[in-house]
């Protein structure tokens, strides 16, 4: 979302002809993120022949996507404003950063881009697990509310970064920031709720192991989450501080 | 407080208009920095069945807090100076660059964040518990100078980055380095004091677990830390180089 | 491949006499980049005796090799355009952003400073082999696509982050992306295939402990990577928007 | 030495009056620096009861300096010019990037900056034992040839990110490629010489706990690293670029 001059500083239409190429880009950004993310934890199940999650295990599953999330939104930031995430896509809606067409549009690249990156891991790990999100010892509302806090968080952080036109230099490193917050919050809610923060992270996955257990928590949390975020920001932040025209539709 | 230009920069009063949206700022970023650093070690705790500290999980812890300070500085920069932290409000005031009434607002704000999201911790994780800061084998005054050495390291830092008005493109990577000298502390004082650097911090857990054994270290180590920091950067490398109207209101 | 004003922005030739000096920052660069990425797997079997990789470890090569590409990018970025990596330097030929033959000469100097790096290497650690990359559980095919799908994601990267006339302010940032996204996927192809994603991060460690059990996946895996990744990325985000001559030295 | 304007930029005078002024700054740049530092390894000390180095006890020491040493050259680029290292400091002299009187001050309030870090921790830790750096299997010759290595991809890289006046937007990320070169090195050295890289590093633990074997190679080492980096750099990159007067003073 950082360069946001396409997707969501012009509020360009979700028919214009860079929509095509924006979901294009979300879809790669996806894909890259999630080979990264999902598939930093089945080389821990590798290396510990799938031995429970340690410490040490959750370190790397934070770097893995803390670094690659931040990779994600910095090479799709110029293209289609760097989302990677139905959660921040749903943010932006609701805070009115991006039409409701061309946010559809994001939403089916990036849950493709996701199931396509673990049909990649299954081949090029001669057919392991790609293992779904689940709760472990948290009771399902525990979870819920576990994941409207981290993606309140994050969609918290992208607007304050990347969507408020006020952010000055603090664009510049915006990336980082969405990427780490990420990887903070997995070294926390990783040992309880998976900490997926993104409903496409928990959609390949499950579609590839076919394991639906719970996950509509992972759509429900999220998009809650980050739609607060959205709206609180939105109206305190930016609302009050420029001239704004009514999006027109949806 | 990168682009300190609302809370320090231009001195603004703490009946100012924006003074309670700042203040609503300083709530949320506090709230998400508490919420993944305190987190991190619960999440230690429940993959070790609360066995001791290791290295391993110093650096979750490390890199936890490094992290997501990170984040909470950018994210409140551009609307309260990004403290997140009584201590660098205190180092602020110090130096004469934020206003008494400015600051306890700040104040509170920070210390109902941490408590906010302390509670949350307890909700999201079944009730586990939010373990207070406590001392490890050092005595009482060795943690003292422990927590003011750190917390003048970070103070000083603030000021150097992101108060400093020569600060220039440094100003950038301000919040990158206000988080990593927080996460590079922590590696050496995580495993004697616990590493606060911040009252706030320590406050939510002692509130929530109700444990007050030696508390006011980690108020007087970061304050007079924090207050150090302040006088000895605004002397030598601020006052001396540009004129200053004297604050008139404390 | 940053601040890519030399060796890609201007296409200039590669009899320029610049061409040298471009070759030399690139032979340094890889010298830094492979001494530290290698030499923290040698440290590992040093600390382990020899033992098998765990997490840790993973975490250990990861940021190894995450900060000195950045590093070494950095420092090439004004001299050679920061390939630092012979699939970077494919990819780069093939969406046209270099000429053959200076491609040529970066790649003998990328190789060159990978050997010199590992003999250094075996120098300084008393005669401790050099081990080279090979494949751990996984079929040579499953490799292949293994380090084609890392590569293609670390030089549409460099194509986003530095290569792109429209970069903006994601290009301040570029070297650090370049670097995570490589630290990213080595937590997860490290334990498969040890996650080269670059001929000459293979090529010295093969040379000097002359071994050379299915080395030609850390070619062909790589540059296919990288060839689609400059293919893709030149077509639908560079060609489109804006004029361009067609190269005539290739 | 990223925004070198006052120590090598102008190539001021050492008895310039702002002269001591930087010369502090140098100070708690390297107390800073240090008291994380040595502080990890202590902390590493105390969690394990004096256990060998493993895997995560590197990442440790690499994030705990890499961190630090970003953080430390940050708070002096603007006061210093962000040296923290009598080896930088050296290879600026090589280079002709600074003067000798001055060059002398730095030095002498790097030293006491380490030596008083190391007095704190000291105390701090209610006695702890400062371990000096030592070789760990390795011939002596090795470890010298090792730290030259080091040190002369850590200076190259001062160089290129900071002192070349065609730096341009890598300056901005220069302090965090500095810090970051030492945490990788250190993943490769420190299970070998410990990878100091500085002598002042070096100078503060033999000094407070007295032991000075081998104590030579941590001088000798960096200061012939970075003497050559500051000569390669300076007459292949940036000499050739610009007119230069001769400096008069050395």
């Amino acid at each position: 979302m950082p360069i946001n001059r396409i997707a969501i500083g012009r509020r360009e239409e979700a028919t214009h002809p860079d929509a095509l190429r924006a979901a294009f880009g979300e879809f790669v950004s996806t894909l890259i993120f999630v080979f990264a993310g999902e598939g930093s934890g089945m080389a821990f199940s590798k290396l510990t022949e799938d031995g429970a999650s340690t410490p040490a295990g959750l370190v790397a599953a934070a770097i893995a996507h803390a670094f690659a999330l931040f990779v994600a939104v910095s090479i799709s930031a110029n293209i289609s404003g760097g989302h990677v995430n139905p959660a921040v896509t749903f943010g932006a809606f609701i805070g009115g950063n991006i039409t409701l067409l061309r946010g559809l549009l994001y939403w089916i690249a990036q849950l493709l881009g996701s199931v396509v990156a673990c049909l990649l891991l299954k081949f090029v790990t001669n057919g392991m697990t790609t293992s779904a999100f689940g709760l472990s010892g948290v009771s399902v509302w525990s979870a819920l509310v576990f994941e409207i806090v981290m993606t309140f968080g994050l969609v918290y952080t992208v607007y304050a970064t990347a969507i408020d036109p006020k952010k000055g230099d603090i664009g510049t490193i915006a990336p980082i920031a969405i990427g780490f917050i990420v990887g903070a919050n997995i070294l926390v809610g990783g040992a309880f709720t998976g900490a997926s923060m993104n409903p496409a992270v928990s959609f390949g996955p499950a579609v590839v192991s076919w394991t639906w257990t719970n996950h509509w928590v992972y759509w429900a949390g999220p998009l809650i989450g980050g739609g607060i975020a959205g709206i609180i920001y939105e109206l305190l932040f930016i609302s009050h501080s420029h001239e704004q025209l009514p999006p027109t539709d949806y």
